[in-house]
């Protein structure tokens, strides 16, 4: 018996470390699927880096052949390593950039090597010591010169990595010019292995399936527009949307959330619009129908989407605010101002196809109808004299309504007068929250909770004070930063005009009323240009 | 005569010419001087770009000796150049990048060395178009998937340069492979070259004179608080300027462009923020006193900030938006509003300094001034029922004052509604100006004069509808933003209160009024440490 209960205790524990050893191993079985999963997740988002690892791959065994294959190699020799080592460093995923960086490192190495032949020439047949002096002294004044020349704005823009490579071509030169004789020979193989390097990754990067840096800016400046008109939409919905559809926490949470997806792309697009703008300068593809394609235009623009985006991010602030007008008072103005907010995305929509498909829109149309939607606004607002008082004919407004009210108390204004009275109850209730917590602060596990979530409401006595605000003043807030939204819109109509100007769009009304086909003499020579070309691009699309 | 007079025109041409040639010369003369002031200007902006350029020089010149020097040479051979290259590549300004390409570059290394070895293990032996094709292939696989694995955010983040650099090398053996016998030397060499140019640059930037990403990450996110502090002064003072002091056009556009640049350091600053913080966590400095000193919540600080930005933004909306509420109903609330304007400054100060000398921060006391300060913005607000009607007590106001108002049509109020008239007139005039130009668009020399400036104001008929709303309607956005930046003020506290927490600031009171005295067991013991270290990083400071 004693053996049997040992043998199966045994078996258990067997069967235990068998179980853990398989879990184990299953585990550790999953970690390259994840990894796959994860690899083949970053690939379907963008199947462009795969073709970019494949071109950088091919880039390389090619160069590599310079190495292996007898021919090239008699010719070259060893020096073959300094083209693998280009292609390498200089190849990148837009064409734009691997054009920067080859100039650069051509630019850069040219240079040097004349600098370091004049060294040369300047210390040739000295002695040995003299010869150590030279080397050395030179070495520590360009060293100084270049890495101080990399803080020049211009230079750190454009010609940083030419600068590195100037120092790194100098001081290889340089320093081997002191045990090496024939310096003039290894300055030109150099000079050759670099440039095949970089013809092969030029080679790479623009002519096998390029990626250009300009496409990219364009196609982003388009989701800018896109990113905006749905937050806009999606913000003013919110706003206008609680009293119908309950305490739908989770749907409301995520709803929000995707608010700000939109215009926060665009808060943040200004370090990657200016390197794509940099890169996009380098490329020839634009420059053979106007002289060079006005990339910086579209940074431009993209400053002026995002004066336009703070005051989509203020909007949806008054959406987050814990200072809020009551629902029943909002939704006495939901009507126009749904509209306008449709109307401002519209316009978005609009824009952000005319730049798309390169052609010129005509936002007066569009223009037309956000106007009546603002006069909409405008007349719900003065309706409600209650709420905004100023303007004379408001004023007379009110005073009619408050006598109206001041003989008879009933009409169309008593609900929202009980509304504001269950606010106020609601108030009430934070306040006593308030004076129950106000003298201690929050404990540590709510704080670190609250740090958690940047929109997070705080209840403390600064955000409760507030409250005891007039409740219109929120919704005042709210429909002002609409009306200065339009304004702004107005600037990024200008910009994208502008653009269309200067990039040559087609002149192509959209067919809503009416087609222009009114076109200068000067403004038809240079469209019908535009058009001769514009087929190409737009089939490179 | 005929001759003198030759002579003379002569002498005349050649004086010319000499004038010519003299203003020539001064200006090509000029050419060095400016760029001499340039650069000057540079240094002196900063004087450890000078420092950081020296220390460049120095450092190269060292690693030149390697060559140079016989028992070095002797000891590590031509490929003592690796080590000059390292120099030139790694060595960085601050000294969290120098450590970061440091490492990436000798991880990089090593595991490159590691998998050729392994595969020449795999090739030795076989003849010699097998290992052609196994050095090709190889050379294949390993550049497409390092160049795949560059895109994974994780690896692009922390590590691409290492990426990099394990791609350079592995392809420099390999490919060495085929034609050299003694690969493992080669592994070797490359190995200790590197470390040693690695080792020189370390040397370099944390020992002489260091630069710390933190320090810098440190000190411009107090520039950021007093930047804020600023543009909300400014920002306010001017929108209560405009009745003082006349129309000094200059003096107010100066005044105005002076508003923007602290909050649009601070919209700006992510990606130098996200590049602080990251270099930073790789700086071993202030390691010693915590675990790892938490530069994430710098960057989590600067979001928080930048979210209260935004309002900062949308205010400075407020003070350029066309639609405006007349200067003599502003002034109404001038005093309220600038003291709550000052109170937040204050606040923003008082942060930064608390920030800055790394001591905890009591902003209770400060709070307390806001909280009064905000109450006064309420009572003069609900004082004036005209302007924002809405909660119970305003509206008994005014009632009260309408019924008094028809019953005399006298008191305080009637100036204000001078005012308003007066404002009518204005708006008035532009709708003419509007009605004018409504048809026909603006000509295009207008157009392009218009978009030079991006906040200059924009009369088309879209923004004039804007002028017939309530004039009140801007004023209420004015404070209703105020507030909404109070509330956020809220959040940036709570976050620096946190990033005081985590990185264990000094408990001292400001001395304001009081002194916190009472300190719990766990902070005591902390908070000790802390004091024993911090002389030593104020020094450095």
């Amino acid at each position: 018996m004693g053996m049997l209960a040992s043998a199966l205790s045994s078996f258990n524990k067997k069967s235990t470390l068998l179980q853990m050893l398989t879990s184990l191993a299953k585990t550790v079985g999953r970690i390259p699927a994840s990894w796959g999963r994860h690899a083949w997740s970053i690939g379907s988002e963008d199947p462009r880096r795969a073709v970019h690892a494949l071109k950088a791959g091919t880039a390389l065994t090619l160069v590599s052949l310079l190495y292996i294959l007898e021919p090239f190699f008699q010719g070259i020799g060893k020096n073959a390593m300094w083209a693998v080592m280009t292609v390498v460093v200089v190849l990148e995923f837009t064409a734009g950039a691997t054009i920067c960086k080859g100039l650069n490192r051509g630019l850069g190495t040219v240079l040097a090597g004349c600098l370091a032949l004049l060294i040369e020439l300047v210390a040739a047949g000295t002695g040995k010591v003299l010869r150590a002096f030279i080397v050395g002294a030179s070495v520590f004044i360009v060293g100084f010169a270049a890495t101080y020349t990399r803080f020049f704005p211009a230079i750190k823009k454009s010609y940083d990595y030419g600068v590195l490579i100037f120092l790194l071509t100098f001081n290889l030169i340089t320093v081997s010019s002191y045990r090496q004789q024939d310096v003039v020979s290894l300055t030109r193989d150099r000079l050759s292995t670099i440039a095949i390097g970089c013809a092969i990754c030029l080679f790479m990067s623009l002519l096998v399936l390029p990626n250009w840096s300009g496409e990219d800016l364009h196609s982003s400046t388009v989701g800018k527009f896109q990113g905006l008109a749905t937050s806009i939409e999606a913000c003013v919905n919110e706003y206008f949307r609680d009293q119908d559809e309950g305490d739908d926490v989770l749907g409301k949470q995520e709803a929000r959330a995707s608010i700000q997806i939109g215009y926060r792309a665009v808060l943040d697009s200004k370090s990657s619009d200016e390197t794509l703008a940099h890169y996009a300068s380098w490329e020839p593809r634009h420059s053979m129908h106007c002289y060079s394609y006005p990339w910086q235009k579209y940074v431009k623009l993209g400053s002026v989407l995002r004066h336009f985006a703070y005051t989509v991010a203020a909007l949806h602030g008054c959406l987050e605010s814990e200072v809020q007008t009551p629902p029943s008072v909002r939704s006495l103005f939901r009507g126009p101002c749904t509209r306008v907010a449709r109307e401002v995305a519209k316009v978005l929509q609009e824009l952000a196809a005319s730049i798309k498909h390169h052609r010129r829109c005509a936002p007066d149309v569009l223009s037309d109808h956000l106007h009546e939607a603002l006069q909409d606004l405008n007349s719900a607002i003065r309706s409600q004299p209650r709420l905004f008082l100023g303007s004379k004919h408001a004023c007379a407004a009110n005073k009619r309504v408050l006598l109206m009210e001041l003989n008879s108390g009933s009409g169309k204004l008593s609900a929202s007068r009980a509304a504001l009275r269950s606010f106020k109850t609601d108030a009430t209730a934070l306040s006593e929250t308030r004076n129950a917590r106000s003298d201690q602060p929050p404990p540590p596990s709510d704080r670190s909770e609250r740090s958690g979530g940047l929109l997070r409401p705080t209840l403390s006595k600064i955000a409760i004070t507030s409250l005891e605000f007039s409740e219109a003043l929120p919704f005042a807030a709210f429909a002002s930063l609409l009306v200065e939204m339009v304004v702004r819109l107005e600037l990024v109509i200008e910009e994208v005009k502008n653009l269309e100007r200067v990039a040559n769009f087609r002149e192509l009304a959209t067919g809503h009323n009416h087609l222009i086909v009114d076109l200068g003499s000067k403004e038809k020579t240079r469209n019908s240009n535009a058009a001769a070309l514009h087929p190409v691009s737009a089939a490179a699309e």
